[in-house]
């Protein structure tokens, strides 16, 4: 008997695990899902994704415009014809539009912004000004404003700093900014707390214009009056509609009123081309920039103040408009209360081809494909949910209004949240939880690039390793692994992943389809299809990845998470940031010996009569020990856990089903119910976007901002907190592993 | 006995060489000395450089011309006035002046470039045409040629390894070069060497332009038709006139005739400006540019080829012009047959005023207060001689000819040379034989900076620790020490040190005099004295530091060369370069596992269709051995010497004579007979310029040159070759320490 157990025992994890190698598969059910898998690559179709695309690209699909609503009916109609349980899930949200849009240099060399993106041949939407967006700022605030210029490289904390080395003060004046370097929402956020009255981004042509390449259309850069629109509602506060923040915005829902809401601009705020940009920066007077403020336009770059004036006014209708997200349901076979949910928006500023309905065609096509399988008779064990997001482009509104609506069903529910945004030419790149760090390797391992012939695995590899500096290369030659990113913000995964502590994962391919086209009208069909992913190869190549994923988180017998790897992870973010401190203490105690010493009075030019750096204060050490205390454990635990679950196909049923519930969940307990310092939305104490970075990630985002920010106390409070999450996060990897004893 | 002796012995090494703080002298004459150096300090004016630099920039004063005659006759006179015996010497040499230039795009966008710099009101010898030299690069090949444009960076060798890469050739091509990188010199020699039939040089503006600071006159930056001039002479083989390599080019010299010169240039070179490069820019096809090589022009940087041809036609006059160097001397009281030399050339491009004449007239105030001084009893006790050098533009003429004609007579009699080229407002640089490197500590914290009060090292040292990394600070902190650079090429500092092995510095301040009027008909009076020192403080400075550092060579009573600092950094740069050739080694073996594992051509985008890296030959083993060995020696005796020196008070006048005699003649052991490969004018085995970098030094050149470009052979001959030049070298420390047995 214990003979043939250990027998039976060795055979069935060397051909569940090892030989066919899919983590948390048995044989029997991987070899099974290994032949969906072929199928699955076999029929998924470019020209699907290049139909699609034609068809919902053909015109102006923002939230609450009619092609909006048509082309969410078009995509219900498919889901439905593939054989989903579809619905329109509708939300009222808040999203300005504008009324009125002016921005003037005032002076002896007066000039009036076009603020206007030309029509070309070339591109044969560029035409179609019916339900077109003009190029503004949503939840930028309505003013009408006049004062001097200033120049404030990209707008973010240090430039502020290197301006008032410089002497140049932006109180009472309208600022502008480069985009880039930050999410564009921090730049007039930072301004106002600096006391600017106006905000103007632009894009410079270092950045995706001119500098970079051939512009549109003869290269995929931004043309001379290209513009980026965007979002400024200040969403590392919280994302969604601004008038119902933490529950769903029903068409009856209680509001709060516009002067009552935190994340709205305070100060009017307009993006504007480079063409529109040049003479602003002409009319600048005061110092040279800093050598790392420059841009790419034929001038020498000052900070200003201007000496003629700028006037900027906005005017904005304040309308509640409907949206609508494409929800389609299969029911799985075995478990249909678990739940794996894909999702990518559909609204785009304009035609929106790359961003989003490239990465929305490719998860159609793989709803099609997962539909057909089914009907061939390979129904997932558990509940797959497509998800087409309406209104991602000012705040994130269809996918937070729908999850902040079901929250509770979804934290039940939902084994992991996978979503794309817009696709192109290139190499894979993940960001998410990493616990699923090993599935996503898995997985890419499996998928061939079109172009190369090798895994999507492979080639992410390869170009992992051709760009690391000397020390790196070393540290990665031979790994054939990839690391994913932490994601920060900047798509539909944060309410799912950062709000409720869902496994979520950010999946898309890119890096060989860069242009200029981002939120401007020419982010369109013929843009798309010439330059950023000819014949869809990379659109399928997507399919193939989350359908994949999909269909393996759908049929595992033992979910594959791996939270030994996420353990280690946050383990090294730890040691990460006591570096950071460290560093800081070393660098502040070095500042303060040259600042002592007069080493920067003596070292500056005193024609240019800058300010010198002031003694900082002392850096203190902090308490880690509650922190180091829990992960020692977590690693311990985990470990164990990993090991266990190697033998998971001893379990019986029962056993499984409670294992697998607590393996989906476990991440839930990296939430603290309160959140974040002032933004309780952001419960996870492991990722959240930077409050002055917005798209860039900040791990262990609690002591990381009280440390950046000097905030000792609270970075000593957080790391208490942090303690205690890890703590209870263990306590269901024990549970976990309670169930092997 | 012995204790009066050893008592004497404190007292005299306390007085002299620790209270006293001039290295070198004994306590009676440091007090002198230091006396006399106050009065230098309070004799130097800013009016008479004022003066000077406005009649000696009042026209183009190039070699040849009229007016640097005149020049050359005026100083003259002056030295006389102040007491030297003074000379002009004259030399005959070959030096092109354009007879015709042209050229233009063709094809259906045709563009004649304008090769002209206009006259601006704010600068008023801009106008003076009489005599003016036009754009153009010195020692360029005639030629009519005509080919498609190429645009190569900065035309280095790297840039045509990278072309290689991308799949365009300049072979039967016209190429296009931005200035920098590189002496300009390189860019068509390396041109030529891959088969371009034209070479264009340009300024970029991101260099010199606007996109540095605000142009002429508004600010000091090159103007859009500003243009640099320059030598393109292969000096980097030998300087000097070409027609007599190696002795004076005496009026009846003979002469190589000039098709067997090889250090003029093959191919047709033409320098322009960056509005004359704009519509060459925009005529070019073919790949986008890498990065690195952008340059600050509003169009996408293409490596071309053009589609449109580009048509260089060039023919000088190939004159043997006359040369005036001014030598002025003063007979030391004590050592008549131990000369301190300073210099600085007299002749500009045009008008000249920072380049050479700002450094020219801080000497000439330097010879007429220490005529000054000698008037009141200060005579010094070596012989002191200031030259004027004619003719450096083009090629080190005058100063080259000089020394070539009195090789023997200098290394008989020169302690040290001391040169300039120009100053302006900022920090002191030197740059020289490391032998000198603590003797110009003392001197320059002797020197108050005039913007901040403290000293000329001080505010040295601050810049360096304002400006280094974090590393470099903790190991610079506290030190107030000022390393001296190693010199490559670039003034006429050349002839003396590397090629007859004389101690030797170059001194300037610089660094907050940042402007693009260099070798442009803007380099005047107008533009130095606005923008590059205005007030003539720095000038005041250099005078002081050289003029303190000539009296301080003269006056010594043992000559304060270190040479333990010298072999200490011989040995600092013997270790960087086995740590380069280690570095090579195993980034050859990981660039080959690249390689073989198709990393490069998974990584790369398959749509450029570019090649890969090949796989890299394997980098050997070198025996370093016998160096080691000669510098193990050499530190223990240097180190020994250093210690003797501190006594040598006490060594009787014949004694000392020799000492001082072996002393300033060490150097010339470093010389090795044969020179380095290639280019056996260059004998030093320390320090010479790059042959493929031309200004930039290479330290330890025949090791390293053969490193660098894999003649594995050579490298291993030149170490042998070094350790037995340092071995004489050696013998000479051995010998002066014998003195002291």
């Amino acid at each position: 008997m214990r003979f043939s157990f250990l027998l039976w025992l060795l055979l069935s994890t060397h051909l569940s695990f090892s030989q066919q190698k899919i983590t948390g598969f048995f044989s029997a059910n991987a070899a099974r899902q290994l032949d969906m898998e072929k199928q699955l690559d076999a029929m998924i179709s470019e020209s699907n994704q290049d139909q699609w695309l034609k068809f919902l690209s053909s015109g102006p699909h923002h939230i609450g415009s009619a092609k909006g609503k048509a082309n969410a009916d078009y995509m219900a109609a498919l889901f439905r014809q593939w054989g989903y349980e579809t619905e329109l899930a509708e939300y009222h949200v808040l999203f300005p539009t504008p009324k009125f849009r002016s921005l003037e240099l005032l002076g002896n060399k007066p000039y009036k912004a076009k603020l206007e993106e030309p029509a070309m041949a070339e591109d044969k939407t560029s035409g179609i000004k019916n339900e077109q967006l003009p190029t503004y700022n949503a939840y930028s605030a309505d003013g009408d404003v006049t004062a001097e210029l200033v120049f404030v490289n990209r707008g973010i904390p240090a430039d502020y700093d290197e301006l008032e080395r410089m002497g140049v003060s932006v109180k009472g004046k309208i600022v502008l900014a480069k985009y880039g370097g930050s999410w564009r929402g921090i730049k007039p956020k930072v301004a106002a707390e600096h006391g600017a009255i106006g905000c103007i981004i632009y894009s410079d042509p270092m950045d995706d214009g001119y500098v970079a390449g051939d512009v549109y259309p003869k290269g995929p850069y931004r043309p001379g009056q290209g513009v980026q629109r965007g979002s400024v509602m200040d969403m590392p506060v919280y994302p969604g509609d601004p008038t119902t923040p933490g529950y769903g915005s029903k068409a009856d829902a209680k509001r709060l009123s516009r002067e009552n809401i935190i994340t709205i601009m305070k100060i009017p705020v307009l993006p504007i081309s480079y063409e529109d940009a040049l003479p602003l920066l002409q009319s600048l007077q005061g110092p040279v920039v800093p050598e790392g403020w420059r841009g790419g336009l034929p001038l020498t770059y000052h900070t200003g103040p201007s000496a003629a004036k700028v006037r900027l006014h906005l005017e904005f209708n304040w309308d509640i408009k409907p949206l609508y997200n494409v929800i389609a349901k299969m029911r799985g076979t075995d478990f249909p209360d678990q739940w794996v949910i894909r999702g990518n928006h559909h609204d785009g500023w304009n035609m929106g081809a790359a961003d989003p309905l490239s990465g929305m065609v490719a998860e159609m096509e793989e709803a099609r494909v997962i539909g057909a399988l089914a009907q061939k008779g390979f129904r997932p064990r558990r509940t797959l949910v497509f998800c087409a997001w309406d209104g991602e482009e000012p705040a994130l509104l269809g996918s937070t209004e729908w999850v902040e609506d079901h929250a509770e069903e979804l934290q039940q529910k939902t084994v992991a949240y996978l979503n794309s945004d817009g696709n192109s030419r290139g190499f894979l790149g993940i960001g998410g939880s990493h616990a699923l760090e090993n599935f996503f390797n898995e997985v890419a391992a499996d998928v061939k690039d079109p172009q190369t012939g090798v895994s999507v695995l492979e080639r992410k590899y390869a170009k992992t390793l051709a760009t690391a500096d000397r020390s790196a290369k070393a540290k990665i030659l031979g790994s054939r692994y990839m690391k994913i990113s932490a994601l920060g913000a900047g798509s539909d995964y944060s309410p799912f992943f950062q709000h409720l502590g869902i496994p979520s994962a950010n999946i898309g391919f890119g890096g060989e389809g860069s242009g200029g086209e981002y939120h401007s009208v020419y982010d369109s069909y013929d843009h798309f299809t010439r330059f950023k992913d000819p014949g869809f190869k990379y659109g399928t190549a997507l399919a193939k990845t989350a359908g994949r994923s999909m269909l393996r988180l759908a049929n595992a017998d033992v979910l594959p998470f791996d939270y030994n790897i996420l353990t280690n992870t946050i383990s090294d973010y730890l040691a990460e940031l006591k570096q950071v401190l460290e560093q800081l203490r070393s660098d502040a105690e070095m500042e303060n010996k040259l600042i002592n010493d007069k080493v920067y009075q003596l070292a500056a030019d005193p024609v240019l009569g800058f300010a010198f750096p002031k003694i900082k204060p002392v850096v203190p050490f902090l308490d880690f020990s509650s922190v180091e205390n829990a992960m020692a454990l977590l690693k311990k635990n985990t470990a164990s856990l990993k090991m266990a679950l190697s033998g998971a196909a001893v379990l019986d049923a029962s056993k499984l089903a409670s294992l697998n519930g607590m393996l989906y969940k476990a991440e839930q307990k990296l939430l603290y119910e309160k959140g974040l310092p002032r933004r309780p939305w952001y419960k996870h104490q492991i990722y959240a976007p930077g409050f002055y970075t917005g798209y860039g990630v900040k791990t262990l985002p609690g002591i990381r901002e009280g440390i950046e920010e000097s905030n000792w106390k609270e970075a000593q409070d957080r790391i208490v907190i942090l303690a205690n999450t890890l703590m209870e996060f263990d306590a269901t990897i024990k549970a976990a592993l309670a169930i092997f004893n």
